[in-house]
């Protein structure tokens, strides 16, 4: 946690409470703070700020002349399609989007997707996971999340009208390199504007497509871009991708 | 596992044979390979390739028809100085960086290194988690790792030997990011070769580093950089810093 997030009912400026237990454990334990010291704070969905620690129990923190005065950084402005992931990975790759500041995730259905997935309780825990990347990346606002559980209906019928400029599919049996890519969109933007960077991204899971997917994503105008031959564990795809999102806006 | 790569020792050509059992799992739960089926495979600092699965048993898998053709893929032509992160997050950071193909690891000491993590018995499992990562990446070329316990020595008496061109640090805190670096040295640098890229890079773990070892390293040359305000994971900053070198390989 690099900052603690409070719901704006925990927070009554220029007070403001800490309820959750991770997060008074983390005062006490990680930061080990003490009365009178300054804590990094925020408001989910609000500003950045500090406030002053008041009052420490075993069960609450009270914390006084709170300040939110900082706006929070700018969402990566994409669109990321994954296909829901084994429940293990799920936690790690929601944590590490939200961190990286992802505006809207869509979780779909893949034909390497095992139908054990869709039944993780994990599922019910998106909340939390969007909690501590958020805690992480030092955000305040949540990335969007909706479930797909049908692939072609999502993709022929609702995919378009979340392109907004281009869109990508990560494919490491494609004959264009994300690279490649990037520099041929380059040449047609004009040079420094965010534009080269394509509106939707779609990941794949362990084992990645299949064919018939790539096809039905192509035909809705994904185009298929490869990252060279080594194949990397969904997570470190995930953030090698958005990485360039990421450094585009830093 | 990505391809299963065998030591020289187990391979005599055209045969071959898997003993270890993590492997042969993986070939019988995973693969679901059966007699006849062909694998994807490897000799660990040797080329690529395929074979047959000619005998199994519950302790061995004898291989025929070994062909090994291909060469591995290309290392990223970096230096990663890794501050020695917790053991939990250290079997990943290696994986991830090797399935990556970063040439060498050094493993040192900072400030925010807790003296315990030199005494995980993780640190004595390296050549398994190379492994895993050369098996995830598909790839035989096991990075270098040396380890580093005295950070200020390293930094004053061996860091510049291992700078062949630029060397940057990831700090949060420094007022370059790395997009207005990598701009500056792509403009001194005639386009498209891989020289704006530098031949080392220092990442500190959670935490990061101090003003002390910035500046004992600026001294070596190390530019900070950072990549936003968004703090990652050490695992997730490293792949998305370590994908610029990766793209530029693809």
């Amino acid at each position: 946690m690099n900052c603690i997030l409070l719901p704006e009912s925990d927070i009554a400026l220029p007070y403001a409470q800490i309820n959750d237990p991770a997060q008074i454990t983390h005062v006490h334990k990680v930061l080990s703070l003490q009365l009178g010291d300054t804590l990094k704070i925020g408001q989910l969905g609000g500003n950045l700020g500090t406030a002053i620690i008041n009052e420490m129990t075993p069960n609450n923190i009270q914390l006084a002349d709170v300040q939110l005065d900082t706006a929070p950084p700018p969402k990566l402005d994409v669109t990321v399609v994954l296909a829901l992931p084994r429940p293990k990975v799920l936690r790690r790759l929601i944590m590490d989007m939200t961190a990286l500041g992802v505006r809207d995730i869509v979780l779909i259905n893949s034909y390497r997707t095992q139908k054990s997935y869709w039944q993780s309780p994990l599922l019910a825990r998106l909340d939390e996971f969007v909690l501590e990347g958020l805690q992480q990346g030092v955000d305040t606002v949540a990335p969007r999340i909706s479930m797909q559980k049908r692939f072609k209906p999502f993709v022929e019928d609702e995919l378009a009208s979340l392109i907004t400029h281009d869109a990508i599919v990560a494919h490491p049996y494609s004959e264009l390199s994300l690279t490649q890519y990037l520099q041929r969109h380059a040449l047609q933007s004009a040079p420094s504007t965010k534009a080269a960077l394509p509106s939707v991204v779609c990941i794949g899971s362990e084992g990645g497509w299949i064919n018939y997917e790539i096809e039905l994503l192509a035909a809705q105008g994904c185009q298929a871009v490869h990252m060279g031959s080594r194949i990397l564990r969904t997570e470190a795809a995930v953030n090698v991708l958005l990485g360039q999102w990421l450094l585009h806006n830093s």
